[in-house]
């Protein structure tokens, strides 16, 4: 039996034992009140930090997170902030999850785009909910933070859109049964859940029996049989394909912990690697607003092994994704997609690392195939003016391994498409969801977590700067003034006032958000190629001692190549017909 | 036949008209653009300014609102805040309505915290979102600004929620009665409104013909016999009660457009008035929290005329309303409660002149009542210290009429609670909803709707600061610097660090937000009671030519008396019980 077979089987031994657990309902020895009780399953999840905006409803359940030796809140200017931190969080913290905690009604409302945000690009989140009792939930009076119309249970409505599973907790003796139940959820299908927890049951007291059972993260075993007709589907194809086999990778890969195997299949069978939208090996590939010669050789390959694929129009180029299921195998975390086939229950997690072992043999084979280089050179323009062409490249130059880079939706995400990232990197986007503003919450939380998990500089391209401040986060900050948002001026229109936006003092701004004497942040502006190259070279600055923010005078209507392409599809699809 | 019969007649004539229009669906000889349908029954409804973010689902027809002559573009800093903004414009300017104009998603969910807000207080908000194509709708392709999952109804089905009518478009040739419909309910029922404009629909043609008849405003006319029955019955537990009557007006005596009706019942049958939330006249009451001379005054009365009034615990001192159903006479929009029993379809817009006429010959009795004086005394207090209990009653000799005066969740809308303000000023607060935050977007709209209406400063006790400054809007803020969450700490977590903020150099927030200069804005920080003092009485500053900050520094466990009242009752019922 192989390791990774074994551990899903420790996984579904631990589910039972819960299940028991539940059905036995055992006094134990030393009772724990509510709230520690999820405190404590947050804790072997990993989690240091909790995110969001204090509350009437949930100040009770503050005081013990405040108390918690190991879990620490983030207080967040605003809760849409917060729940972008828990998401950018969970990216970067890989095995745990992200949690945001807001009050009843208006907290958690505020929260909703982040929450919808987390699901539509599968992050484990925690959306946590401090509600009035249970009492005030079965009476409904006029509460403030209320609809007047005592309708208690809207808010939990709306949520019901945007999370994979739910809770409202209303009683103490499935408290805990339902506790595990949404963060089972939560980290088996990397999605947002949703738990209310009324003031009056926080400091009710419970067992903790169950607390010694871990929660599963891995999936129930794929069966032997389905999977051993599966994987030999794919390795006829393998053959088939002869020489002409390229993976493709992307985000759901990592979000369903199947990071190390991914890299197993890579390494050791030697063949070609594309991945999308999170680590980069040869490229990236993104339908017809691919590099050519990326877009050349994905397209023609004769088998596609595509692991943990998601496709929305600005990750194929418009769904211009030109590869057809008769050339592909899908992984994905609970089922596998061969051709036409779909086999339900055949996870990847299990299933990858015996596709390793299988094609390993041929990997000498597999290692002659020619894959593009990627390379991205920075052009030698005459003038001093910093152009998107020459800026991404060269970015590409400053980064270093391990470090985590951030892009905002718009010229930022699309102008780092084609730059190379160094070894270990980690590149964090919200490329399907595409909400403006959310690296603002997001890199405060992914800063968390790289320090967490020792990564190297956060490197952001674009305000939390203030919580950033409070907690000595050191992020640099790329803010690109190109006056306006000049994404939106590709897709329609370019001189529209309605496409400008106020213009800043961006250098005063780390002042103002609490560092008036400016010693914990620098602020620059760079107008010229000269300046911002001297800068990138400046050793301080490369160190990112402190929160730095470089304010870069771009072109209002420069873009990058692949938001240039993106831009002309979308309009296609997009058009304001006027008849 | 009275004057406001007359007018109810010709709402329902107009109903008719445009239910007639709608059937037989006539080609009028001036085609217009659907997107420039809505954007004329928008003008017809007065509405001068459209909030919101530009995204790429709504660019089209913001062409259209650019080019509009009479409705201008405000772009926000982002949605949450462009819904406060329309909520604060609606609140202000009376007979029209509140615009807020997200993209699909992302914007939209951003928004949706402060629709619910405004659907908590009865606020008229029109909540427009621009949405993929309607093909794009009907083949669910993975769009970005979708869940990826197909789901293109959830955003909508997220909204109905805090929304009391709903109009998805996907046909042109029912568009217009569609957006009439939604519109129609705006007004009538002073709630929020959700409708969705598919890209493909903005610029097709459809007929004019419809704009010819104006939108009902008024609620079907009362029926006359039960109208007639009704007067009766309250005229006689009037003369019953003999002259021991006190008025009570709340917010929806306004939303519901009976301000006029609501004055002349005052002013002609001279009974005492008490208002709660919006407008004052004899003072404010609010439960066990009022001033002992209301309470006293309000809660011995014999009968109770209460017009308007929606309970909360937050304007009722956490229900402790002690005014019992059988000495109270409810006047609502559509409904009349006498006692115990309920007449459905009275509505006091009607009711109301009927019963000033019929109380007015006893206005000389009523007259005689005595009202406790409604004044605040400014303290003298021998030290420096700028305290709550000398705040308050200070401001209160700076307010002058017509001023519109914002105050945030927290100290200042309890503090406020205990200053009379000038004749024709308008009071706004979030007193049900309490969405900290809410004022940075609500001072906009209110100050373009003060504008509009010829209303004189706006002053603000508590951000789109860099959008009013744009639009050379004038407001005072007032930052009260306390130091962090005073109205939590008095709720839970008195000394708790989740309570503290990040102290902000406010004094140089403008300069950072597009003010460099320092030629559109002035900024202050007061420390002692004299420097208040002095500034309140500097005539440049009260004449307000420019934008003005003024942050005051008071104590951090200094609380206006309503708060701390009020928190003592919330205490109770919300208690975090430690078992």
């Amino acid at each position: 039996m192989s390791s990774q077979a074994a551990s899903s089987l420790q996984a579904e031994v631990d589910r039972l034992r819960l299940q028991l657990e539940s059905l036995q309902a055992k006094d134990g020895s030393e009772p724990i009140t509510i709230g520690n009780y999820l405190l404590a399953r947050l804790e072997q999840l990993q989690v240091t930090k909790m995110f969001g905006v204090p509350g009437d409803f949930n100040l009770g359940f503050l005081d013990l997170v405040e108390d918690h030796p190991t879990i620490d809140w983030v207080g967040n200017c605003n809760e849409l902030n917060a729940a972008y931190a828990a998401d950018g969080y969970a990216r970067v913290k890989e095995h745990s999850i992200g949690v945001v905690l807001t009050t009843f009604g208006v907290g958690e409302l505020s929260a909703i785009n982040g929450i919808a945000g987390a699901f539509s690009e599968m992050v484990p989140v925690l959306n946590l909910v401090g509600v009035p009792s249970t009492t005030q939930q079965k009476t409904k009076p006029m509460l403030h933070h209320t609809l007047g119309d005592g309708r208690f249970d809207a808010y939990s409505k709306a949520a019901e859109n945007f999370s994979i599973s739910q809770s409202i907790l209303s009683d103490k003796n499935t408290a805990a049964a339902e506790i595990d139940r949404v963060l089972t959820d939560c980290i088996t299908r990397a999605r947002p859940v949703y738990l209310t927890l009324p003031t009056n049951l926080v400091f009710e007291k419970i067992s903790s029996e169950r607390l010694k059972i871990p929660l599963s993260r891995l999936p129930p075993p794929n069966d032997p049989d389905v999977e051993a007709f599966v994987l030999d589907e794919i390795a006829k194809l393998v053959e088939d394909a002869k020489d002409d086999v390229v993976i493709l990778v992307d985000a759901c890969a990592i979000r369903h912990d199947a990071r190390q195997e991914v890299n197993e299949l890579i390494t050791k069978t030697g063949y070609p690697a594309v991945s999308e939208t999170y680590e980069r090996y040869g490229g990236i590939y993104v339908g017809s607003i691919s590099r050519p010669d990326i877009k050349e050789k994905v397209e023609s390959a004769k088998l596609i092994l595509s692991v943990g694929c998601l496709k929305s129009d600005f990750n194929t180029g418009n769904f211009t994704y030109s590869i057809p299921p008769s050339r592909t195998v899908e992984f994905h975390s609970d089922h596998t997609k061969v051709q036409f086939a779909a086999f339900k229950g055949i996870g990847m997690k299990e299933l990858l690392p015996l596709l390793t072992a299988r094609l390993e043999p041929t990997s000498e084979i597999a290692r002659k195939i020619p894959v593009p280089s990627f390379t991205a050179v920075v052009p030698a323009e005459t003038d001093d003016v910093i152009t998107q062409a020459w800026f991404w490249p060269k970015m590409g130059t400053f980064f270093k391994p391990k470090d985590v880079v951030i892009a905002e939706t718009g010229t930022s995400s699309f102008g780092i498409l084609d730059v190379p990232l160094p070894d270990k990197s980690v590149f964090v986007s919200q490329i399907l969801w595409g909400s403006i503003g959310w690296t603002v919450g997001s890199t405060l939380g992914a800063a968390f977590a790289a320090r967490d998990i020792g990564l190297n500089r956060t490197i952001l391209f674009v305000q939390e700067l203030s919580v950033m401040l409070r907690h000595d986060l050191k992020p640099i900050i790329f803010v690109l003034n190109n006056s306006g948002y000049t994404i939106e001026r590709f897709l329609h229109g370019k001189e529209r006032k309605y496409n400008d936006i106020s213009n800043w003092n961006w250098t005063a701004l780390l002042s103002v958000l609490g560092d008036a004497e400016g010693t914990r942040s620098k602020s620059y502006t760079v107008k010229t190629k000269d300046e911002l190259s001297a800068l990138l070279d400046t050793a301080s600055f490369a160190q990112a001692g402190k929160i730095q923010l470089v304010e870069v005078m771009m072109p209002k209507h420069d873009a990058p190549r692949a938001l240039i392409q993106q831009a002309e599809l979308s309009g296609k699809t997009n058009a304001y017909v006027a008849i």
